[in-house]
Order: structure tokens, then sequence, then C-alpha cells
């Protein structure tokens, strides 16, 4: 089955979680707000035409007649099908908990440059940015990478994956947290990393599985930006 | 099998959105931080003894030996083994995706008076508490809740809920959502609730199941207040 992934052309953002896990599964589907007429298909899913599962926002994925939303929800859906997640409900559970707090401080990053609103320009609210980044780089990122570190240290498994012995989708997203701070807050995250080393392994190692390598590689990779979930204004880097 | 639920003692929070749905079920539990000696059992939790499962913060519950933490993962456990959830995988996903919508609505909530960081009192942050209120009676509770009102709106199953014709965990869910933003922002809501009479009646609803108005009529019920995530501070209001 050839699945359909919405979500805003242009920018990695939310649907990035959802395109490592398809990469990494090599399964098949189109990124269809990037091609022709996308984004008015995306709009009719959005409008509640042809389906009664309406999407509250992009990313969601159509596989057959289903549509799903909610990035956390779409790997919960993808992890089971493709081995990318335990086939046993408690390490379905766990996979899908370390998503969520994952999925968390991805909110969290994304309100240190937006931390009064979204529908607001950065320019809008750059002081306060600047107190929700001080606190951001002080206590949110070390808590929730410190938090990862605590949960590969207490993997009995000692693969050096965040789930038993095998990476999961879990993994993947952990990449790509960890991708994105690098790139909004690089000062930050150099002092960061250096208490945190099973983390940066789970990147590296993801980083170098083949098809994500192929992957981020390619032009179907979008370069992090300014129009994306994590930023870099060097004055919110401490 | 009893559960305990594991979250922080003398507010509703997050832990309230667990609470309905073992309410509901009727389930057997324990509110395990609200008995003597509770904190301490949670916190050993936190760091990590007794389960390679650490939560990254309350609510969490233990079922037998099994640690379960975020909200909505709580709510996927629950809702499979208590009915609160269709049994197929396609209503399970789509239930599983409007409480992670919820999830995102009460977050936000939580940020109109906490803007730049969880750590600092309100009164550090209230000038831009009332921005962020702002844009949240304007933009963002219209939104969520309009959401919520096309969903009811277009379920085929016209039985008033959101998912099929059952009461699933995503109806506790909302009707907490409604509950917490009628306490926070009773102005704002009394305007907004004319555009959503399908929310409000799912509201309604799940405050007359027996279970549930039983629940709400006792001493389990803890009041909203100051410290928990809903909060009024009538300058916020408009």
């Amino acid at each position: 089955m050839r699945y359909e992934l919405y979500y805003w052309p242009g920018i990695q953002g939310r649907g990035e979680f959802v395109r490592l896990a398809l990469e990494e599964a090599g399964a098949d589907y189109t990124d269809v707000a990037r091609g022709r007429r996308g984004m008015a298909a995306m709009r009719r899913l959005m409008d509640g035409t042809g389906t009664a599962q309406i999407p509250f926002a992009p990313p969601f994925l159509k596989a057959g007649r289903q549509v799903i939303g909610q990035t956390a929800n779409i790997l919960l859906f993808l992890g089971a099908r493709h081995r990318l997640a335990p086939r046993a409900e408690a390490g379905r559970l766990w996979t899908h908990q370390l998503q969520l707090t994952i999925a968390d401080a991805v909110a969290e990053a994304h309100d240190v440059h937006h931390p009064i609103a979204s529908s607001l320009y950065y320019a809008d609210q750059k002081r306060e940015a600047r107190r929700r980044a001080d606190d951001f780089r002080r206590n949110r990122a070390p808590k929730y990478l410190g938090y990862f570190e605590s949960v590969l240290a207490a993997n009995a498994a000692r693969g050096g994956w965040l789930v038993g012995g095998r990476l999961t989708y879990a993994d993947l997203s952990l990449f790509q947290l960890v991708a994105g701070l690098r790139y909004a807050l690089p000062r930050a995250m150099a002092r960061l990393e250096r208490k945190v080393p099973r983390v940066v392994a789970v990147h590296d190692r993801v980083a170098a599985r083949p098809r994500i390598a192929a992957y981020l590689a390619s032009g179907r990779r979008l370069p992090f930006g300014e129009d994306g979930i994590f930023r870099h204004y060097p004055e919110l880097d401490g």
C-alpha cells in the first residue's frame, strides 16, 4: 500500500517524525502537499471533505481509506505495521510513552521562539522569547535529555536503544530532537551533550542506518530553517 | 486488579483525566500520593527505583508490575481494558487522536498563565500571560472547541458522542476540558459556548453518567484551584 503523508510543504516540522519512520521502514509514500494541487487536497481533508475523522492539524497520514492524525498516533500505527515497536502491549505502550515525552519536548522547543502566539511573528514576541529560552536552556532541555539518558542507562538490553534491544520509532524521534536542538541552540547543546553521551550515541547510530543515511543525503530531507519548529535565533542561545 | 494512580496530591491536574476514566469504568484504584508515604513512593518510581520504565512526570499508573506514564497513553491502556474505546484498530486510533488533541488544548490552557516557565510564579510572568491569554481566548479556545463541534457534527452515529455511538474516554476528557475552561475563563466561555452546543451537550451528558455524577459529588473530586492547570485569574478573562 502506498501511504499519503500530508504536511505543510517546505519545512521539516512535525511531519519529519513521520518521514523518518516511513524512510526507516522502506515504506512507499507520497509527500502529498509537496506536489501539484497537494495543498488543496490537504485542505479538503482538514475541512472534513471525504472523511469523518477530521484531522485538527497536519501531519496526517492516509492509509487506504483511513485518515490518521497526531504525530505520535501516526507512529503508533506505523510502529505496529513496520516493526518499529515491540509487538507485546507493554513494550508498545512504553515506546509510545517515550514518543509522547519527545512530543512534549518538541512543543516546548517550538514555544521557545513563540511563547505568546503561533499566530504572531517572532519579532512580535522577541522579549518574551528571550525569557522562555533562558528557562528552556537552563532547565527544560537538560531535564528532557537527562531523562532520556536515564532511560537508556536503565535499559537492561544494553543495545544502546531506548526500548529493548532493537531500534524503535522513539529512537528515530530522539535523533530528530537532538538534530533540531543542535540546529536551534548550538552553543547550549555543545555544553549539554557532554552530559548525555547515550543520547548522542542514539543520534549517531540512527544517522548511520543505511536507509536513514540515504534519506538524509537526499532531496527528500528538507533543511532546517526559520519557518520550522526548531529555529536558530542566536540571541536565544545564551 | 487494583490500580495505583500516582499524581500530585491536592490538584486535579492531568491526573483528573485518568481519574475520570477509572471512575466511569468502576475500576478499583488507589490515589497513592494522597495517602501516607504516597509522595515518597511516587518519587521512588520517578527516580527509577523498582522500574526501568521511568516516568518523566506524573500522572502514571501502576497495573501489576507495569508502570504506564503519559496521560493519553494511560487512557489508551485503560480504554482497551474497560471498554472506554472501540475494539477495532481504526476506532481505537481515532479515539486516541482526539485525546491527543485534547491534551494539546490542555497544555495551551496551562501556558495561558505560565507562558514563560512552569518554574516561575504566575506573578513573575503576568504581563506575558495577559498577551498569551488574549490569543488563547480569541483564537485557540475557539479553534479547539470548534474542532470538536465539527467532529461531533460529522459523527454518523448521531448519538452525541465523539466516536461512534458509545461513550469513550475522549468524551470524558472533553468534559474535563470544558469544565476547566469554564472555571478558568467564565466570561470567555459564556460567549464561546453558544457556538459549540454539541460540545456543551457532551459535557452535560458526561456529568450525568451515574458513576461520574457520584464521583463529582464525592470527596475524591478535588476542587479546581490556583495550583492546577486551569486557573481563574480574572485579568486573563478579557
